[in-house]
């Protein structure tokens, strides 16, 4: 049941979202796309990469119960850039993010099934050039 | 005032966490702390994080000032680790989980001065074995 | 894609915790509303069922301190309804809702006077015809 | 001071907005399971809805990604009883709760498979005897 | 390290903002009571302002209604202490509290009746003497 | 319905616990700034305190670490106000405010240097006049 060393989807995530030289990500034949989303609006960032997940396949529009899946990782993500109220525009400051999603099986145990993972790296802050820290965030569920 | 490219603070420490090979952090000079905690209880882990800044000297513990810094981005790493509430055992999971601690200045602007970064990476999950996922969180809090 | 009407999961569930029996709410003359709302905006949700507070008469609309009962008894609602944080669009997702507000004296003890419930219950999901799952609400405060 | 048996306020207001009818369950063939939980410490709540999920065998504990789906679901049932924290003791309050376990398929479309709810309701309130008034929760996911 | 008297900066701002002059308090006739608390532990401040308001018989320890106006207000109070989540141990921290309850009938119309309002003031910080700063909290609630 | 001037409760119990005294800010030579916003709209009342930090000199606006110490000093000011939600329009309220920022020493020990407070004080309420109550909110950092 244990987490498969090579196979850290969260990690994978995150060094393709840092864009970190090290992939092992090839050989391993999961589904992934990257992008990049900067606005003030929360839901333009979800919307963003709803959107990129269905155009590259990596889950299947016609299908709620990949859809649910993939918004929750979203919204788990953006925990971890916004941290402590998922707000952006509302509370004056903006995003300027990548994003990686990942669809894979990190599992030993074959029973474990599909996986997926929403990276988010980039820079939030005030809308003024510059006014702005890096932040993160990374969100799994199950598909 | 913006962000130097190879000074990204938040990147650095997130590459630091998670054991990536890529180290250009040499020669930046910056103080760091890396260290490991696994525990039930919220409480712990930031108290963890605090010993270490603290003994690896990267805030000097006679001044509150620092230490609030520290904290505040202790606090802003567990949102990205804990999506929701911040809270392990008492909402019944538990956290294993690598630390790195990184002091420096980001900016291209030397008036900006110093920052901290405080990243987390590991599993959190039910107080099973393997009963676990990924997790990341990164807090950056100016010192 | 759509909720199947006699499978409707969460209806069950709650059924099922309350142990339903039919209404012996004629008897108990107490004051009620029932009405629909769907949006994508949580200010239209609270502004609906305000309207129909005022407008059935479960509340004076000229006294504050029964528009402030009520009030707080529907954010309370809406928790249940959102679980996380009270967004509706700015995190991409919309609600199709029917509530139940009732007014009454719950407690044997004349002295708790009356008290007022705002039930919530309907979908939440996507913004797309399908892409949704029941959610409940409930909210209840002195008045 | 106690709660009368037939004015319960919160479970007719939950009965109105569900339309109630007598339970079409039984032909549903769906796995289920009730419980009751009465405690300070939310993870003694988690805990026993999963203790009852698994004793039922509503989900196979021997895959993660089925205790993970319901972990979720426990967490946003538990958002509706608590409205704001996912606390009890710790800020002075206690609950007692009957739950519901729903395993099965709600949706039209085979493909959507199977989802998990776990419903809540009961009381919450200050430590004393009726000094308490009704809550309910409602989390659902795909698994 | 400790705080200077004369240069508690967020009392300064708070009479700043109130642009305070002295009690009218006396003329009003309301009950009121003070006191003070201090903890790593939530729920002993909640009881500490509980205590103080039922032996000053500023509730009716008796009527459940009173004691739900009081809870409200006081989890209202300690939002603005600890601005973001309502813990302080599990998050390595603590309180040093003076609090007020005052219950009286705040507008000009009648009919608006008694309301109920919990203040919070003192410092919030590390287990560690001087390493702290000021917070304040008010909650408001019909009676 | 509206507020009685002379008897704020709020106010009164912010001044009792606060056990005011006049002003001894005029000696302490601290740079402040007093200013009024009244909206539905949270981003409004951050960027009225920002431009009043920044147009009486209390920050420097070319400095990102000092913006940086004021957003969060408002933010946290904001949760007093909210106690819940940073929310005002979207949930269906609104707020009218008087704000206090000061910069200043509050600690003996002269290594402290420079902190930051925001304290926020006023009315909450529906967007309806007198339907509101008072609301006070305080947020302290180094700077």
């Amino acid at each position: 049941m244990s987490l498969s060393e090579e196979r850290r989807i969260g990690r994978h995530a995150v060094l393709l979202v840092l864009n970190s030289e090290e992939d092992m990500l090839h050989k391993l034949n999961w589904k992934s796309a990257i992008g990049k989303v900067g606005s003030m609006e929360s839901n333009k960032v979800v919307a963003a990469i709803e959107t990129a997940a269905k155009r590259n396949k990596i889950i299947n529009s016609d299908v709620y119960r990949e859809a649910h899946a993939l918004y929750h990782a979203i919204m788990e993500a953006l925990h971890g850039v916004t941290r402590g109220q998922v707000q952006l525009g509302s509370v004056q400051r903006t995003v300027g993010l990548k994003f990686a999603i990942l669809r894979g099986n990190p599992y030993e145990n074959e029973v474990e099934g599909e996986w997926i993972a929403v990276a988010l790296y980039g820079t939030i802050g005030a809308p003024v050039r510059g006014s702005e820290h890096e932040a993160i965030g990374l969100g799994i569920n199950h598909i």
